[in-house]
């Protein structure tokens, strides 16, 4: 049986761990934030009231790429309208997610159905079926000391302010609890293993802590829990973060929280003992690995971070797999 | 073997066309005007210079639903969004096939994809592969009886003046003459039988006749050539047309061609002597049947027209089949 991965994150972050995790198993599942307000899909959620579909068309379509390279339709729903007019910019794929949700009723039935056209054997879902906004405390934006309030993913990650804290605000139910989706819930629960980040920590990664039903998900879960850091501070959001305040502000959001291991880039990490201290801090080892894309400034080597997962996974597993058999690897070496 | 059998037509006209076909036979290719500049399909194409998408869109959906019934891609296709922004009143399958013309570059590819993921068997086909203008001399708009050059198929479609005369105008190339698809060219010579009509006779019936090597095409071939009247005369374009009328300017458009049947609607010819004169000067018998759907005003009732078709194919074909055999049915009986 194929080791069940579920990665939960949102745009390039989601796209590194979902290539990666591919190379490692067959059964991948992805969870993917929904407060994007930006781009086309912040057009498509103001206009038509649904969820914003760029993450999980990006999901779906690198999930097919990394299951059998160039296909068509991947293709297709990565394309992007041009010219001046009032196409311009949306994604083919986010107007045919838009036209299923509308026509289904039901984002996970839609998600469904779009893995079945692009082929694609795992499963994307939504952390929540209601699209959501992300609320950031931020300092430094006024002259006095006095956190500013803003709202919205594009407005948080691009601040030029200092993100402290967000927090999630349901549409049209003030004071709401953003509602995990059902499914999502069940991937996390019947996991191997489990995958947060890499990508913007704030509005990409912290935000699935924040939905209580998927919160709660993550702390009764037996999979294995994984946090990949990023290489490089994210300006705006996260600009001037060092590895170890990446950790710090996700204790932060989420306490009780335990984590098994930190995937962290070797040459990223300027001082590995205060890394390691951090992780401890979520009950976690760190694992430093040379990770990153030698060629491009920013992005992992999926190659080198599916070998440091398999590593990650192997080495715990080692104590006891699934089943309660003692074994040195896992079962998806 | 099936009867190949080739629509030729455009909007709701086509898709009576299509569905009494499917009935009977299982080879149907739908050649489809291109020369819409309304709704969805007008903003696609003045926006991204595309094929307009909506005749090709529907004549897809049609096929899908007369081969396998309700089928979730069609209705996606068919599916408009509503709201007030930006995409109201675009159909997703529009928007998909932009999409696909953009991507591929090569619309009868595109189409020939939009057809593998609806499930249809039969073809569609744009009668050109560039956007093409109606250009229509109408009278009765000024108060001299000059006639007035109008341009584009809203405008044809809705004029208060009587159209005399149509003509395309390639885009881009003015006076340039339209060029057919090949696919339909090939279609057109390799069928056993050719339906033209019903539908906006003007807009959507006679411009196929004005693309010369379709026009060819529909001369050399050796199938069956059926017109198919119109029940009523439509506001705009042939209000106060009698079914008669509809030839003559058939006629017109086209001298040289010669058909085979023209079926038309009992209850709809006032004068059926003046009908089977007018066929006859294409060559024509006329077969009046009852044909109209008796709940629907406007509308052919699809088994009555298909079961009509059976009879204008399996006469003629009495005489000679394809292979040159005596036979008193054709095979599609």
């Amino acid at each position: 049986m194929s080791l069940k991965a579920v990665a939960l994150g949102g745009g390039h972050g989601l796209q590194a761990t979902l290539t990666a995790l591919r190379r490692v198993t067959t059964d991948v599942t992805a969870v993917v934030t929904v407060a994007d307000d930006g781009g086309s899909s912040g057009r498509l959620r103001r206009e038509l009231g649904l969820l914003p579909p760029g993450d999980l068309r990006q999901a779906l379509a690198t999930l097919a790429d990394a299951e059998h390279g160039e296909s068509l339709w991947a293709e297709v729903f990565q394309h992007r309208f041009g010219g001046n007019g009032a196409l311009t910019g949306h994604a083919v794929g986010n107007l045919v997610l838009a036209g299923l949700f509308e026509v289904l009723g039901d984002p996970v039935a839609a998600l469904d159905e779009a893995r079945r056209l692009l082929g694609v054997s795992g499963r994307v879902l939504p952390m929540s079926c209601e699209p959501l906004d992300i609320e950031a405390e931020v300092t430094g934006l006024s002259n006095d000391d006095e956190p500013t309030t803003i709202r919205g993913q594009v407005a948080v990650a691009s601040t030029p302010g200092q993100v402290r804290r967000i927090e999630l605000r349901t549409l049209g139910r003030p004071g709401g609890e953003p509602a995990a989706c059902p499914e999502a819930v069940d991937a996390v629960l019947g996991a191997d293993a489990v995958f947060l980040g890499p990508g913007s920590w704030f509005t990409s990664v912290l935000p699935h802590l924040l939905v209580p039903g998927l919160h709660d998900a993550l702390l009764r879960t037996r999979a294995r829990k994984v946090v990949i850091l990023n290489l490089i501070p994210q300006p705006g959001e996260t600009a001037g973060f060092s590895p170890e305040r990446h950790l710090h502000v996700l204790f932060q959001h989420a306490p009780e929280l335990r984590v098994d291991v930190v995937i962290a880039d070797r040459g990223s990490v300027p001082a590995p003992a205060r890394l390691r201290d951090a992780a401890g801090q979520l009950g976690a080892r760190a694992l430093l690995a040379d990770v990153a894309d030698p060629n491009e400034q920013g992005l992992h080597d999926p190659d080198a971070l599916a070998a440091c997962v398999r590593e990650a996974l192997g080495r715990h597993a080692g104590a006891e797999d699934r089943d309660g058999r003692e074994s040195r690897e896992g079962p998806w070496r």
